[in-house]
């Protein structure tokens, strides 16, 4: 049966795009052949094949940041992306003295250039290679869930261990379709990763957390890293004498840019979308999961906000996790408020009972899909069976002293087994960047906010069914269904002040150490993930059981879906699951509700429209008064009367697109992806063509800046500028 | 040299409308045949002639309810209006039972119609009459401020008394342009009043204060009066005897509707503009007075919210001053928001610069006008050095408690005056009115909330320098600068606990007391009233004859800005005055900011998706289902592909055309203006042909829903609907 399976796949993606689906999809780099006539027809001047290539021009210049997307602009490594991209490193390089945050920041030459923060990364792409024989033949169909889980990570991880023998290199082994297919990818890592320019943050954050999401847009959301490799071309630690690294191919930037209804191609590594997920996943979720997720959310900023006082040392620590608690709790809204305007449901319940009208009218179908769809349904009533409990887990993130805590715990676990074995993230290919976030706690922790943050979990958590609760959790912290706030407090006052977890030597230590070590330890946070740990590895064991009967069931379901959609004459992209894609659609406004339209792009004047002199809204007045004067320099949109700052397009794009090179019918950089409008933040569920709409820089603002604001001529010159 | 600038404002009037003024201006009726060109160019039908007749068709169908405009639509005395103007009536009718606010209104006969709130009126203008030489026949120019205020209000009040001879007649002479002319209106006041038909408020008030001058707008704003009259035709207090009035005219109403650009004119009551202040006034008003009195309302706001906890008895009396409160508030927001955007300020003084070069480059001007460019200046600036303690009495408006003593006490003094000689608002003339007020003040007061609002504005008002603040004032209150609010607060506690103010038949009884009861009373806000009397009577004459100075120089700076728009062929509108005005526009939409448009009609879908089913977004279930439906009826725009709900127009209107007939070409009823966009609230100041946009709601959504929703059928048979 699996091999049947796999064969309808390859034959139902070889199906041509129908013009119908012209906009959705996150392709696969082999896949844009396929896409030939829809590209063709919309202007593509270069060979679609040319796309296809992870190993040439254009495919080769596009890189992932771990998070966000760049692309190399130079032959010298340089790297451009979204000013978001690298708030981190820009950030990390400020002080009150020199805000280069504030300020910006412009390396005039190489020497200048300043290190990334700690974990940067550049990975380029060098190979996919399918390996799902592999996987699923160390799988039987005799297995029970968490055999299958445990063989095909095992499995996973083997393939990854021998592709890492080079040196310098990070693979993965992603699953495509929920686990119908799996790819080798092989990134070469580069490690050495070093600030090169950023605009000030009244360009580059223009606008700030009020337009997230928002149009008409104003960001100017680009930044520069270089990438460096040692003497030897190969990735090494920072150092003085590392060289810039000279990519195979790079992009050249165009300085003439898209005009309303141009192509625009968008290459990137996409984070996750849930486009195939059925009705009643979907119904709980957007029913349940995010409703109460942003109730979380919107309750931990409150918490946050009221015990670190604006202005504090406490609040500047805990701005970037506001920032991400408040970018979630708006998208989740948003998501909601799209849902419940929209037939998406109802699609998808005529969606499913269309396919299973189709594999019912088929004995054959029927034999080879219809126990999927059933196990299918099973597998999801269990596991929402937890989820009350599950999501007040997945929120203990926050709470940094018991995570951190349990991580370092969990490490001296799996330091006892051999390295092929250990669980993903504790292996010795990890070390490096776990040592690197037990540094960044010091960036981002404060006991008082962490005791706040945890208590209230601890007694929304105490307010969960017994059978759910977890018995040495609750021994541990006194939980009772009647446990009072001010009891539980008193007592995690107690923890707080004994714990040394806030210490960055003492956690440095705690990382060395066995577990005979740590098991002496009288922190009680160490304590606490003592006193927890079998029963967190039994709940991680009854997971990961699921989890193989999702791998056993959600592949055949795909499988059916496929199908379905192949008899149909209809092709199929996977879900994003953060390997490179291509996105391709057009420059296009659209109307975003009844009465309004959104034009495809803004214009100079719209920032001194918005300017109020007050962050966000606070662009440098040496800009403000170069537009008064109308200096468009060379950047002139003659249909828009002014240059261009943002525009709109159709392409469809998610998280992780963040930085992605838009490139034109010739494969050149006409903008930077940074963002989706409002209504199209359900796009990781649910296209919608008229609403999905994703935000990019234009490149003739970013030249505009860079060469009338800045005055950045030695990137301007290192990049090649066509007309 | 009165007589002089009055000949030349009588030529710059007749100059035809150049086409670039097409949208901007207020015009009297009498000024229409001069636009005949441009209104003829756009498309009018009817002879222009026709719109200056204020006895015929179409003029004479445009009532006003003080404060609102309507217009009858049938031969029975049937009343439109926005359904925000006929509110307060639906609201006295409702009751938690019978809420025909929540549920809307409709008498299915002429018994079933409910009288409107107290105080409800029906204006018909029968005539205006230039008085000018009989008003400043009595004035000359030895007279100071105080004797020239004078001798305007006694002239005024002796025209005014004569013309009401006529019983059931109210007149005015409102000046125009600012003292450089006065005209006599006589008005037919029909005070009987009655309710026949609102709609539900999910319908009438949908998007409630949240779309408040907003666009896109689903607002069906829309409401019907009916005015009786005594069997013998003329006006009388309600009765079961008295009979429908018919009115000379009515408006046949469009089921046809507008499309985008055409000519739509607008014919109502514009309450105040201020297009001709001084570039000094508009900078003080931009820079200070609008920026200091949003701080005030938001300030009240805040604490009546605190006082009156939501749901309580006190929070539903206030909720009418909250909205005003924070209506002008979000007002004084946009429009300073717009003046910073704007080069207004810029612009005024280049006006005024031209205008000084233009009077300084001629002997004759200089002798002319010269010396009421200086004076007014001195004026404004003499105005502006009390205007922090204005703007403080100004809001003492709303603690009812001492306001309402005030307005008794001071009753008490005006009746000894004879009738002529009294304050405009203590003549007989204004007693019902009076009464009125007193009872209202029933359903509008809390004393916690009374005291709360006058404890912060006293607090405000101790900051003052002590030279702006009142003795009287001070030792009733125990005021100085360094006055602790817990002290006077403990004051006022007392004066609240033993003032009857709040009681109803006390204040009918002061109502009809002498000084010399009044004297005797021991209330403590009577008290107040008669320590603080001769204070107040001074600031008051102060007042007036900086009055009367305004009123010597402001009609000849006027003078000298029609007398210069002559000299560059332009015409000029006199400022908004609550009289009867014509505007005229097309139907189109706008760019309100950078990458966005409005689009000029929007359509039944929009409902549903701004529908959240919490109000104001709770349209009534059937309406909703009616739409998904697309149950269109008769009333479909094709170029829209469905019912249009509301439209914008270029049209100048202001405060006090709310409910005026939108009419087309034919003078048949289109629309009902019920609002501005956002943009256009500065509009009272400057208009700007790109920003300005009216809001109207669409016959064509009236009537559907008047059909398909709320089953009207009886008022549709009733009115003349036309193709």
């Amino acid at each position: 049966m699996r091999k049947l399976t796999r064969t309808l796949v390859g034959a139902a993606l070889a199906v041509t795009a129908s013009a119908s689906f012209a906009d959705e999809g996150m392709w696969q780099p082999h896949q844009l052949p396929q896409l030939a006539d829809t590209l063709k027809a919309r202007g593509l001047e270069i060979a679609p094949e040319k796309l296809s290539s992870l190993t040439e021009f254009p495919m080769n210049a596009v890189i992932s940041l771990g998070g966000c997307t760049a692309s190399f602009v130079s032959p010298k490594g340089l790297v451009v992306t979204n000013h978001h991209c690298a708030y981190g490193s820009i950030q990390f390089n400020s002080t009150p003295e020199q805000n280069y945050l504030e300020d910006g920041f412009l390396a005039k030459s190489f020497d200048k250039e300043l290190p990334a923060a700690p974990g940067s990364r550049v990975f380029v792409t060098e190979s996919v290679t399918n390996v799902t024989d592999k996987v699923l033949g160390a799988v039987t169909d005799k297995m029970n869930g968490e055999q299958r889980y445990q063989a095909i990570e095992a499995k996973r991880k083997a393939l990854v261990a021998e592709c890492e023998q080079s040196a310098g290199y990070r693979c993965d082994v992603p699953s495509f379709h929920h686990g119908l297919e799996y790819f080798l990818i092989k990134k070469m890592e580069i490690r050495d990763v070093r600030l090169v320019h950023a605009p000030a943050m009244s360009v580059g954050k223009y606008g700030g957390d009020i337009d997230n999401w928002m149009w008409p847009r104003h960001t100017g959301d680009y930044s520069f890293y270089r990438a460096y490799v040692g003497p030897d071309g190969k990735p090494a630690d920072f150092s003085k004498d590392n060289v810039p690294y000279e990519p195979k191919s790079f992009l050249k930037v165009s300085a003439k840019g898209v005009e309303e209804g141009d192509l625009v191609m968008v290459a990137g590594y996409p984070g996750r979308t849930n486009r195939y997920r059925t009705a009643d996943e979907v119904q709980n979720q957007f029913e349940w999961a995010y409703p109460k997720g942003r109730i979380m959310r919107e309750a931990l900023i409150d918490l946050i906000k009221e015990t670190a006082a604006e202005g504090s040392d406490a609040r500047i620590k805990y701005e970037s996790t506001l920032a991400s608690l408040a970018n979630y709790a708006k998208n989740f809204k948003s998501m909601v408020e799209s849902y419940h305007h929209s037939d998406f449901l109802q699609r998808k319940q005529q969606l499913e009972s269309d396919l299973n009208a189709w594999i019912k009218a088929d004995s054959q179908r029927q034999k080879e899909y219809g126990q999927a769809v059933k196990a299918l349904g099973e597998l999801v009533d269990q596991s929402q069976s937890t989820q009350a409990r599950d999501l007040i887990f997945y929120y203990m993130y926050y709470a940094q002293a018991p995570q951190m805590a349990k991580k370092l715990y969990r490490l001296a676990h799996e330091k006892q087994k051999p390295d092929a074995d250990r669980e993903p993230g504790y292996q010795e290919r990890d070390m490096t960047r776990f040592k690197e976030s037990l540094a960044r706690m010091d960036r981002r922790y404060s006991p008082d906010v962490d005791k706040a943050i945890l208590s209230f979990l601890l007694m929304e958590y105490a307010e969960l069914p017994k059978e759910l609760r977890v018995p040495s959790i609750d021994t541990f912290f006194g939980i009772t269904s009647k446990v009072k706030a001010s009891v539980l407090n008193a007592h995690l006052d107690n923890l707080y002040e004994k714990t040394r977890i806030g210490d960055a030597k003492t956690r440095e230590r705690w990382m060395e150490a066995d577990v005979a070590t740590l098991d002496e330890v009288k922190d009680p946070f160490i304590k606490f993930a003592r006193a927890t740990y079998n029963d967190r590895m039994r709940l991680e064991k009854a997971d990961k059981a699921l989890t193989g009967e999702f791998q056993q069931w959600r592949p055949q379901y795909m499988a059916a879906l496929i199908a379905y959609a192949k008899s149909k004459g209809q092709p199929i992209y996977a879900d994003a699951n953060s390997t490179l894609r291509v996105s391709h659609g057009q420059v296009k406004g659209n109307s975003p509700k009844d009465g309004l339209v959104n034009l495809p792009f803004t214009k100079l004047e719209g920032i001194v429209g918005k300017d109020t002199g007050e962050e966000p809204f606070n662009a440098p007045a040496k800009q403000l008064e170069l537009i008064k004067q109308k200096q468009y320099g060379d950047y002139l949109l003659p249909s828009l009367g002014s240059v261009p700052v943002n525009f709109l397009s159709t392409v469809d794009t998610t998280g992780g697109n963040s930085g992605s090179p838009t490139i034109n019918a010739r494969a050149e950089l006409v903008g930077l992806l940074f963002d989706g409008v409002y209504e199209s933040i359900i796009g990781d569920w649910d296209f919608n063509k008229d609403l999905n709409r994703s935000i990019h820089v234009d490149t003739r603002y970013m030249l505009w800046v860079m060469k009338h604001v800045d005055g950045a001529d030695n990137l301007l010159e290192e990049m090649e500028i066509v007309e």
